[in-house]
């Protein structure tokens, strides 16, 4: 199954970048449950294009129609299935990519996988937009998370090498949902906003990392092996396109770390909680949550479609062409991935918490 | 499902490292292929305690027995179940790590989550013993795929910050499955080895990254979201105890790359094959094989149990302790997580191959 | 997963019956196929109502309108979405049965199940109209398993006593779809229509039996258990609202059959292909296709909304009413689930072929 | 997946009828239940071969080795792994069932599904043999629904054209766990076995229904599609070796009914809680329980190893033979049946009682 997960909640995606519609069908949502869908156009504005000034001007309103499951503003417990017009397409500016693929793109393999039948517009169903529909099946699992005292805030840690401060995960600064541009200092965004904005100079792009939290969730979700947050967590994360890889709190760093400085001590506070002074597990020991933020780092690589010059094929002459990719694309994709892993990681933790072997919050 | 995975192999792992045994169920083996045992048990030899000098002295012969699926040598197609039983345990050892929960091991976690009805001895099915059915499992994968022209090699890339020399993936000696020590270049596992013994005159333990290739996979494998070869491998590679994070390719380093270091340039060799002087996509564009080699890194914290000191609670007395774990556990897992990388990626590798959507290799 | 289904071919269904739409996501179709669209427009008009003088008069164009997966009249091989939206709804009808609840329904049970929250509009997500993107996906799968040289089709078996002839599954005759009537005999048809007829005078209504074949399908599909060709078929139609049974081949018969009579024995014909004299297997031994039709009858009750007078209990006011429900009901499902059991059918039988284990057949 | 089922518990089955043993894996158990395994022993001899004067010679003890997931008496709510060895096996009987397969039976079908690699002895895989370690997994689940409440029964309901008497389904003499013969009324069980006795003299063999009951189950499991209480249970009969067709409440019977007949009126008992007088529902209304007695009935056919003369094929000479099957065989398999029917009802219902959607029982 390519494009439908889950156990508890359960969401299926289609559509393609130039295709009618693209939504997703969400299974599982309790009954009931009043969905402020103001709050749900907010969180998918952070994802829509346009937004920023070197961003593809590829402007889509993005407004989502709710089809299913969804009567007299609250959710029925039945498939709420939700679609996404396109309305701005502009297919001319690909056609002759078919023809001659896009390094790091999906021209080449995509082609071979389907046979040439998929659709090549826009880079069809690979392309970023797809994740439009994840972003409104995570607006509402965060409204639900939210019920339950379950906070999810991401923000972009590193572009381009410039990093954002240290912070603990814990501190509330660390939402940037309301801010222009999501970093915790605004100094350090400015100085990626300015990175951004030279690679798009240069006709190149530029990678980064997004940093993500969830505060409030309660000890005991999680188990052995493919039950591990981590695995579940990071399957979501892995299957973001351009997602080349996730980590959970010291992550990577643990290589060089020995276990007397990896270990989180534990230590009763006043009230006879087990509180923990350090979090290199990132919330997770085990494969299951300890109580404290969890955390959890993904790295999206630089755009492919980039307006400098690159050496490929032409897949009709056979001969090798220098390419250079028309059209304004993203120069980076951190900002706008930033609700959307928010989106994954609300889609896994509210997954996780309706299942019936979850225990009771201790 | 915790310990069942898999569409077109599935795999059903069970035990806990000191009860009656442990094993697999593997569903989806295609019918009549010739097992090599010997290979299996090598294979299996590799993930083994007690090879090392200061590795765990708990020396198990690791012996599997295969109960069903296999006949005259050959797999039946039907569900081949194995089990390897528990005879070197000393139970003892771990009595009191119930009360008192082990800093970055599921002892508190696990307890809360199966509300103590767990089997605490040994950490239970939590145990890194729990991957021998996994390493069995792979073994027949792996020789499967070798079958099918698909080679996968792992080593230890990295040990408490000791590196291992850069590579090509595709060079034959990536394989260190008839090494004394994983590593490409013996003095870097001999600094390797050092670091690991100073850990453990120590009482503490390193961590580390294994990284694991796989060279022949036919390009066209893979496909968007939760298809992405990389989202299966990482799925897999997550679920294993103590990793805590993965990567694919320029991985992490993306974050600092522009699209035009990244990107991938395609040419056409003498014999009109594309090929890609560099790999940073890890063979894998738009989530799909290119057929590139497929490079994954895990990374494996430092183990938790160690003999130094620790701040840890009581949960009888609710009063703050001391901890020092007694016995002897592995100062670092990294040597013996290879070969279990190996079959993470084999067991992945496989799934995919046997897939009905799986195009012919071009 | 109440929605969603299948492993090589994967649906997701959505929508109530007065919502806003009704449709579905059909992930794993081939890509490059085409459809032929007018095929599948005249398949849903089958099951359309309003095509009998009794049916409901709700007339609905069902024009299902294509969203993503398909591209220039070809299937993508990514999730093909399609949606029905609903036009011509009377809400007011179904009011007050949210206060007393009608026999036979969902309107007390799926009250229970979702807290009241589901739309309880022309029973909602109950509705049989859910089964209009269900003929949808089952038309072009008919059309993907026609070009395998596998044929299915269904007919009005029995209704209210009166049943059809009996018939050689193989017989050409056997394919009802561009009948007025879905039965072999015309006459019985007309009784059966007669038999509807009364029973709509009387405000009652009747249930009947479908049978489907499948023809040409080779041997060797299917497998133990879970994989069982009847288990999988069998699922799929007692998914369908009102379905309260399924049998194969000599079905509940065989209950009263000795093995000697049941056994089909084989021969060779002249070719040296095997064949049987007899067919009680349904075209299934041990789970698997033998090579003969395979026959699958499924059991509809009468449908649970009629005029006539019934007891039901007033839950606002807990007092014991008699319900007679308003509107113009079906009197009979049967001839309109004809299509939705070929749909049934060739779902299932074409996820079994997509399935990578598949033999060649033989 | 052929041999692995379950949402919230999941088993995988395996074994081959002459191979080292079979086995079932149980995941999603409840942690810290007390498994009363006398309970377990005396629910398996139920399935047990031997036990009646006709029945096949071979005495296996079918003594179950708990592997895992079971400590100090009570479940750990890992997964739980069991075995039964192999220990009385005749092999040589069915050599030459290769080259002459046994109509009826999956020697043909099996062979060309596997090729001609899966274990033919004593049929392998689908062996009914294969549904003891089920009877095993049901047993334990049989105990934690009798813990909440849930009671299951099952009977003989037809065997031979002997019939048993009708009887309430929640009047506890349904309950035949403690009869030398499952019926009811014990004339009708004795002329069922002289009904069996006379075949097996005539080496013939005949068929029967198993009707299955659950008391208990609380109104709102279920839901619609695949979620229907009648899909998930029909999905685990029609798993069964030997069951051609399963129906629920008055199940093909409504063919004949109207509306008027079959729907079950409500009324309101002295306490205020709805009762019905009639249960034609078999307890299930749009899919989902509606507190009355859940009521299955499956068709197992007559067994198809006889020792009367049979035409068949010789796949070797490519001749046509007569077969006449050596050994003895069960001319029955309906009384040992029925506690197989009771674990396939209870692995559903426990499976959905522990789902995260079902509501709390009303």
């Amino acid at each position: 199954m390519s494009s439908m997960w889950g156990e508890n909640i359960q969401i299926s995606l289609f559509g393609e970048s130039h295709g009618t519609a693209l939504g997703v069908v969400i299974e599982g949502l309790p009954p009931g449950f009043e969905i402020d869908l103001e709050a749900v156009a907010a969180h998918m504005r952070r994802r829509a294009p346009g937004q920023y000034p070197w961003s593809t001007p590829r402007r889509e309103p993005d407004v989502p129609e709710i089809l299913s499951g969804f009567f007299n503003g609250r959710t029925c417990g039945t498939p709420l299935a939700a679609i996404i017009r396109n309305t701005n397409t502009q297919s001319g500016d690909y056609a002759n990519l078919v023809a001659r693929p896009r390094p790091g793109h999906a021209d080449l393999t995509g082609r071979v996988r389907y046979g040439g039948a998929n659709d090549p517009r826009g880079s069809g169903h690979f392309s970023g937009r797809a994740t439009a529909p994840m972003a409104f099946a995570g607006a509402i699992c965060l409204q639900m998370l939210k019920a339950r005292g379950i906070r999810i805030g991401a923000r972009a840690l590193e572009i381009a090498g410039v990093r954002d401060i240290e912070i603990d995960p814990a501190d509330a600064a660390f939402d940037t949902a309301a801010k222009e541009f999501p970093t915790v200092d605004d100094a350090c965004g400015e100085r990626m906003k300015a990175a951004i904005h030279a690679a798009y100079e240069r006709q190149d792009s530029v990678g980064g990392i997004v940093e993500a939290v969830a505060v409030g969730l309660p000890a005991g979700i999680g188990g052995p092996f493919f039950d591990r947050l981590s695995c579940r967590l990071g399957t979501m994360a892995l299957a973001l396109p351009a997602c080349k890889g996730v980590e959970f709190g010291s992550g990577f760093g643990a290589a060089r770390a020995t276990g007397l400085e990896n270990n989180d001590a534990m230590r009763y506070d006043g009230d006879g909680r087990i509180v923990r002074p350090t979090n290199h597990a990132g919330g997770i020991e085990g494969g299951i949550s300890n109580g404290m933020p969890v955390v959890m780092r993904c790295v999206f690589k630089p755009p492919s479609s980039i307006g400098a010059p690159q050496a490929t094929v032409n897949l009709e002459t056979g001969r090798e062409e220098t390419l250079e990719v028309k059209g304004r694309h993203d120069p980076c994709i951190v900002p706008r991935a930033v609700p959307v892993v928010e989106s994954a990681m609300a889609l896994v933790l509210l997954d996780r918490l309706l299942d019936g072997a979850t225990p009771s919050a201790s």
